[in-house]
């Protein structure tokens, strides 16, 4: 049984595309979480009463996606001191990223957000999976594991390349 | 007498460098204005409540300035209908402005901030009492009044230049 | 009935694409508004004669849409001390919509330009509504009901994720 | 007693210009931290028995700084299932800060890193102390604290802007 | 005697800080030169009558600098078919340049302007020469002999350095 | 009869994409010119030979095109003191243009080079038209009707907004 | 006989897409190579152990491609002390690019990578080559042949635009 | 005795202050070179003798550093097939680097450039060296010989930060 417990939000229903990432991989490394849409433009007090109950609601960090002048990271670590994970997302009002990758990622001193990269809901999710397994074994133990498969894989890649050459139809790319 | 009411409102007292530039140029004007501080990742209920009563204590338009991540503009926007003017602020955590910048401007649809220039603080004071200037004739007068003397100052200028020659000692720059 | 006028003026027929948005919305707030075709560089004499005479012919803002070397906004408010509001336009000859940004965003001192996101000409029709809205009581209220819709649409979906899961074939995205 | 350990590591002595904000607030929190310098492009494998040894070790989160071609959050990343918070130093060989932000925050799936603001190193110490007070009601109060001065003093700073004027001698800027 | 005439003109003048490079380069390549301050945003009608009226004035080329939300270059040539040079000037309203060049440089399609480098205004005063070349044969000897001087000087470094040794006293930098 | 005569040149078959629209509008114009294809980095002796005698083999400004690191029309510059113009081309290899843009722009001191917009190919045409015009009055008036016809267009296209309104089936986009 | 070796190396397969043109060139300049996949964050003790002993393996250059925040051409650069050749690729993770290139570029002092073209595996191939041809004479004779042909190329191309005229059919674009 | 010889370039005498590192780091690797002064714009003749002939001078690579428009390595290149490796300096005229990056970087197909850091003419000296260690055992000695300098030199600094701690007067920063 997971001892942690992790928040997903969103501004939208569309950033699910990119956020479901970060879903997918915390089941697969068997972290509970709990996912809905909390918009800090168009649900200002939805995201205060989100952000500020998280803690004894018992969340142990929360994952914020959102794209173009991305304020909903930074405004739920306003009102907590739990760890907030920002996903910039490339959405379809987004100067090419640029846009949510700064505003989540530079946040004034007092009040850190933990940025990844542009559509990197999954890296979101490991990360809160990581800060969990400082007190769940469970999940340490999933995260080593992950590790190994990744591993294992470009392992097994590079010995198909080397064995059969890149331009053999055992190759794909 | 002013017949509208302007707010400033900035995330901290350092701002008033460039912030202190509104209030000048709405002296300058006659119009009327409230200057304060608020933050948006420090003191986010303050924030709450003074843009939810924007309307009702007779502001008719507020100016937000704020650096780096900056939400102040974008969130004051989310609590209110009365129009939201941006100054992106080069504050010293700022990567050259263009965080500050691209978190004001880039605000989600149905959530406006009428941004001004990186640090324009002076034209965000021009542009709230243009905005006045609909229902107020002095205002509208002063603003005339502001147009026509930077006309002249350029034609003196120019005027100088022309009668002198550039080399000529008349003539700094 | 509205009591403002707003102007929606572009550089080409084909800005529509993206400038009809500002007019759809002010139909929805029931603002007034006019929209026609003028060119700072085409033909920049229309664009003083519109800009010079847009306060006596009874506008209370004027939305201007441009990309590239985006010069229409910024020249309008040379000629007019009505609010002006820029939309940039990522237009086809645009590198990125960087150019259009900041070529309306950078006014000098004395001459501001309401600058909203890339492409964001809905916001540009609200930000008007907004300034209207402080002579005119039915823009407020529509202002209003506007974004309480919209925090009704987030709740809404909100509680459909919640209550079905964002693996349910009832959340699209 | 601090139930957490935090290690703080940079490429080199003069990253500690910055780095040390880290160790600062990680005090002021009470929170345990031991720093040293790793380099991951001097020292590749002392920065691998680092890495691989932290957890058994007894951190609970590792701080990397780094400017330029910033590698080493990223690499420690690598060889840990520890949250590894990076933050990206505007080195005297970094072009603005560009490079350090993107070669820092941009890691592919599977290997995250927490990156905070350019030169971000005090929210790095708070991150860190967010981790730890998942599970040391220490930390989380001592963060509830900092959050509560910081409120206050922004609130202190207001008072003295409203009651005096920003124009008075009393609110420097 | 020059059988050419350039104009040079200029927003403000603050900007011969820039611009006089191009006047003196023009001496020096014995070409007649006008120089004078032009608004787009403070003067725009006087902007228009310089414009509309520098051909039958006798000019040949136009050299006008700007800096930020740069108008002056693309607007001038709006009201002429002289070749307008555009010097893009980094002026202190500006973000770090990006904004005056792009403002000039991306002009729409049947209105071009020739643009030089970011503070370029000499290579503007020698392009401005290249112009006058076709039809003045002093003009093109001239910048022939400038073209030769230019060669002579890095071959004359280039042999003190061989001579003496990057290291040696003789070789400054 | 054109009494002046421009070069195009491009260094792949493949700019003609592009460049092509130099030649349109020349014809359009009636001013001679002949293009061919000079490689700066695959046939650097062609162009030197090419820009060395360009002068004097009759030609009056030289249109260069070139992608990515952008090096055919400086070096084409450094060898003629003809006006050169630089059409920066968003070729396969260029990141977004900037490359492209920033090596035709940025020339040293002493060596200029008339630079349009990315992918302007029909501006650099009209622009040496421009040149011409200095001593061409046939080309002088082809770019006044030009001109006309510009405005002319919008104009048109503006009466059938206004007449029909931009929902009407009259108006396209 | 090439005297010469080379490796080719990649975080993943999917970089074959980009990177098998390094392969292909030095076929075509009779270079040995090997080609196989190694990450450095997913396989970074393989990283190591390959870079280590890359120079007793008789390796004479390194080319190493990868994506986003790029670290594997830096870090073997950290191991070895052959010429590192490092790819920029624009992988599907990354901000158009501009990561790669500066998280391959911008190595600190002491740790060179010599950093090509985004996406320029081809040119990654040929400077292996120009390195090699430096003791392995077929190389150099077989570089200097590849030169030739490219100028063969441009002036075949530069004869069929000038005598059929580039509107003619017989020239593709 | 060196058995390899490096060519060390640069557009003019004022670029030695960030070239002369190369020769600097030469000199410790004991490696034979020659600095001399050659520009791309004002001496392209002279470039392309230089570059014509370097192979058949002794020269095994060539180190070239520009500013701006930085057309030198780049146009080297396209003259021999040495190796060439393009140092972009950040010179008064550059846009924070940007051009020189790009312009050196981003060649075409064909004609590559082995790019260092921005102003990074040391790493340019050690990858030359690095090149060069392929046939001359003893710059491959003093490279790594140098490399196990760096490591020591971290590994001391570490010791003093660890043993003293980061707030004593030991360890300066």
């Amino acid at each position: 049984m997971s001892k942690g417990k992790i928040a997903i939000i969103m501004g939208s229903q569309s950033d699910l595309r990119v956020m479901s990432e970060a879903a997918k991989i915390l089941e697969e490394l068997e972290v509970n979480y709990e996912l809905t849409i909390v918009s800090a433009h168009r649900t200002p007090e939805r995201m205060m009463d989100f952000a500020k109950s998280a803690r004894k609601n018992g969340f142990h960090a929360i994952i914020a996606g959102a794209g173009g002048a991305a304020h909903l990271p930074g405004m739920v670590a306003a009102y907590t001191t739990l760890p907030v994970i920002g996903v910039p997302v490339k959405s379809s009002n987004s100067i090419d990223g640029w846009d949510s990758v700064l505003s989540i990622l530079q946040m004034p001193g007092g009040v850190p957000v933990a940025t990844v990269a542009l559509d990197g809901a999954k890296n979101a999710g490991i990360l809160a999976a990581q800060i969990i397994s400082n007190f769940d074994d469970n999940a340490a133990k999933k995260l080593e594991n992950y590790k190994n498969e990744m591993r294992e894989k470009v392992l097994k890649s590079a010995e198909v390349v080397e064995t059969n050459g890149w331009k053999s139809g055992k190759v794909g790319f």
